[in-house]
């Protein structure tokens, strides 16, 4: 097992001599530690009698992730050492961004992994509650590592054979376990959420109006599109990359739990048919960002029929929901969906990054994107080209994003991820019964969470008096960021805060995280208790 | 060293047993190899005790990779063992793609990484050729193992402080060494090379028409776009992706050689004014996909001043050239861009996907696509709000690209990248020299290559002795495919071909791949006249 000790040198005649005043260099402190102030990325493989240099060095790189995966896990880790932009612009203890001319040696590019670990953020620590990713899977990382080892590209089956059929059967899987039957359905996986639904609006406008593709938007009338005012920012945004503008996207109305309200949907619809726009496109949310709510799907669906529109449902935060039997009734009518994102890399703790856009209609993405690029997409190839999948995407190289997910797959089985997601279901319970319980919280609303959003209010006793009102409001809006700031400082937890509509900063806690227990959610109320008391 | 001997055990009590029971489990065939059949994934970490079994497994997954990687590198291992895609579907040798309700073993999994690999494509091998992004680079796999250990993403500097600050020196970086002054220039790292030349399409549009966002593209005149026939399809896929259709992307003829013709496109775009559109952006080539060919930059430069249209420089191939002084003068006028397009996945050898968008005026890229979506980019911060590049992109989520090609920069230098880069055009020279001493090849352009491709076409005995024309140009047309054919199936080299304009399908080499020696050349040429004499 201990590849600087072993002799498995395929070195020319040419290497030779430079390989055994390496091997000499690495042994010389014995199995510890390697020296490495002698030795070049030059010396390693492809160099002639490289191999050697290339198994201590990597493993020696191994064995600083390994202790960095060890220690993210610990609790008695800190979860981040905070330091301003200009301190690690200028440098800290040695360690500097500045890019050289002449070439660092492989000793210094090891202290530069070990620094770069250190003043980073420690996402797979149990106490990171920052962000709908989190957590650190090792068979996730072990896919990530042979993804970047194999290092290749998913626009053809020629270069990508096994990759291009893992993708299809997670895409028919997820089709199937989204209510799609077998004849339908097509995807593919997509840079990040925010372009999966770009995807949904590219497609939606090539089904209703194909000619966009040749003439562009001028040729077509003026298009609406619906979104809740609980949604994520990128309705808007692809609207406005895609030529179609943001004032074009009508934000409906939610309720208090943050689900959009069909009859605001509808009467949004026939408001803007009398402006003279055409209605073609609704996105529902199956888990919104901030609320964690699922939209009515079953009764956006029915709108959607009636006025002839496109629905897509967007469940990048709620798809892995779908994964477990327990949960999976709040995503009811997502079979109705024309599109659907998903994204594996948030509830489901896939690597970043991992998301899918699924599509109903087959052949659209290949019609709506496809230019036939003679170079790469060769129709006299000797193999069926339908697996050369690469001209459906917006992309040309596309990397490789499906493979750690099908190897979590592997290990888990459906009903593991399942079990995954329950848990973090239950760890949201805990934490709104925590909340329900303390007279120092509120939460921001009284329902139980549907996903494993909890939203709340730290209020330090200087406020508890206070009457509802501005006065209140505005002070109240300066606790969180203070307290996130005190928390950054110290390392200890991380956790994100916003305001929404007429509420004033509170914070969100999201639980897609694995690690986490009970006793990091006692922790966590307890700590923001500690950082904002004075406040 | 040896990770499964050690015993750095952090186990709760309600762990212990367990971790007692799998590490006699993975002690059980002593040191050269665990048993992993009675382990499964929810036993590694996060789960309490779980720290030796996490380093057992991700050893023994670095053991199969580190094997990979070194036999990668073998002349004397296929480039890729091929099989068609039923056969892979349905299963080769207990290698099965179904993804199961219930977990496999560890044991297992290992065997489908073993598996992967197998069937896949060795695209870091010496005689892969076949893409513009090729080699395998230890420093930047190391990069890429790293990078997903910290599996965190782009958006904030709140949790990406140093990777963002990585990003920042690199784009300056790059921003110098295209030309442009320290007090210009602003980009973002993309999901490859397509989506960059869609900013730049994007940030154009927005710059001259800031309407765009709100309104969309039927608030604006009919605008036209200049690109060359030999130009990346993406300019033509963005137009259609941003609704500006493809039709009104203009087509510039190129010389014999692929180079842009500058009278063409002035008339081009006198001509589109005349029919009442208005041209605002010309896309010039540094290095055409399948040519290799320089567009003219100064003198396009001139024509979009004339005209005040956008000048983009799509330099996604050509741009690893400003890293050497012999090459970089082939880019003159590159300082001129408005903004630039430049891989380092492709010349640079860095792993995929590593793609930079450079836009000379600050500003526009936040104001094109900012949505200020206040649960992500708060403005009350403890740190300087700047650093959260996130809304720049057009992306939400962002997978972290940079951190490879900075430990890459660091492990080489700049001249390191420079003698990599000199080292392919050798070899494209040398090439070069062969095909012109042969008489059983034929080059598709006399003229020397200024970048690493070279294209050419092998002419079978059979077709020697017969004129050009039509019969000839049919027969040599199919002969490039059933090459290729007969080289999968052997799996001795990977080489791309194509037609192009009126030219049958040719071969094209391409050099990026640091392993490839002369001697994989005269294979290459060898190996081509073995498998075609006969057709």
């Amino acid at each position: 097992m201990d590849f600087i000790q072993q002799d498995r040198i395929i070195a020319t005649s040419a290497g030779k001599e430079k390989q055994q005043e390496v091997s000499a260099a690495v042994r010389q402190n014995g199995q510890t530690l390697a020296d490495f102030s002698s030795i070049y990325s030059k010396d390693l493989l492809p160099a002639a009698g490289g191999e050697e240099m290339t198994r201590a060095f990597l493993q020696e790189l191994v064995n600083i992730l390994l202790t960095y995966i060890s220690k993210s896990s610990q609790r008695s880790s800190k979860v981040l050492d905070f330091h301003h932009p200009h301190q690690l612009r200028e440098g800290l203890d040695g360690f500097s961004l500045e890019l050289p001319d002449q070439p660092d040696n492989l000793e210094q590019i090891l202290v530069d992994c070990r620094d770069t670990l250190k003043y980073g953020v420690r996402t797979g620590h149990p106490r990171f509650l920052n962000q709908l990713s989190s957590g650190l899977d090792v068979i996730g990382v072990a896919g990530e590592w042979l993804t970047s080892a194999a290092n290749t590209n998913m626009f053809t089956y020629e270069v990508s054979p096994v990759f291009i059929l893992m993708e299809e059967f997670l895409l028919k899987k997820m089709q199937s376990i989204v209510g799609w039957s077998e004849d339908v359905g097509d995807g593919i996986f997509c840079p990040g959420g925010t372009i999966s639904n770009l995807y949904s609006i590219l497609v939606a406008r090539y089904h209703f109006y194909p000619e966009v593709k040749t003439r562009g938007m001028g040729a077509l009338p003026r298009l609406a599109l619906f979104t809740s005012e609980h949604s994520h920012y990128s309705v808007k945004k692809s609207a406005a990359v895609l030529g179609m503008g943001c004032e074009n996207v009508f934000v409906v109305k939610c309720d208090e739990r943050g689900k959009m309200i069909p009859v605001d949907l509808e009467s949004s619809i026939v408001a803007a048919k009398e402006k003279g726009l055409v209605p073609f496109y609704v996105n529902a949310t199956a888990g919104t960002t901030v609320y964690g709510a699922f939209d009515p799907l079953n009764a956006i669906a029915d709108i959607c029929h009636r006025h002839t529109m496109w629905m897509h449902v967007d469940a990048a935060w709620g798809g892995g929901l779908l994964m477990s039997d327990r949960h999976k009734m709040k995503l009811q009518g997502i079979e109705r969906a024309w599109s659907v994102t998903w994204n594996p890399h948030k509830m489901m703790g896939v690597p970043l990054q991992c998301s899918a856009i699924l599509i109903k209609k087959r052949g659209l993405l290949q019609g709506c994107n496809e230019m036939g690029a003679d170079y790469l997409f060769q129709t006299d190839k000797p193999y069926d080209v339908n697996y050369d999948t690469g001209d459906k995407s917006i992309q040309c190289g596309r990397h490789q994003d499906v493979f750690k997910l099908w190897l979590m797959w592997k290990a888990k089985g459906t009903e593991g991820f399942g079990s995954q997601v329950n848990k973090c279901l239950e760890n949201a319970e805990y934490l709104f019964d925590q909340l329900q319980r303390r007279t120092d919280y509120e939460l921001v609303f009284e329902n139980k969470p549907e996903h494993s959003n909890v939203c709340f209010w730290y209020i330090p006793p200087s406020l508890r008096g206070l009457q509802p009102g501005t006065d209140r409001d505005m002070r109240l809006h300066q606790v969180a960021p203070r307290i996130k700031g005190r928390m950054m400082e110290k390392g200890s937890l991380l956790i994100g805060y916003q305001p929404l509509g007429t509420k004033v900063n509170f914070f969100r806690c999201v639980f897609s995280n694995p690690a986490t227990q009970q006793e990091d959610i006692d922790f966590l109320l307890d700590e923001i208790t500690r950082l904002g008391e004075d406040l």
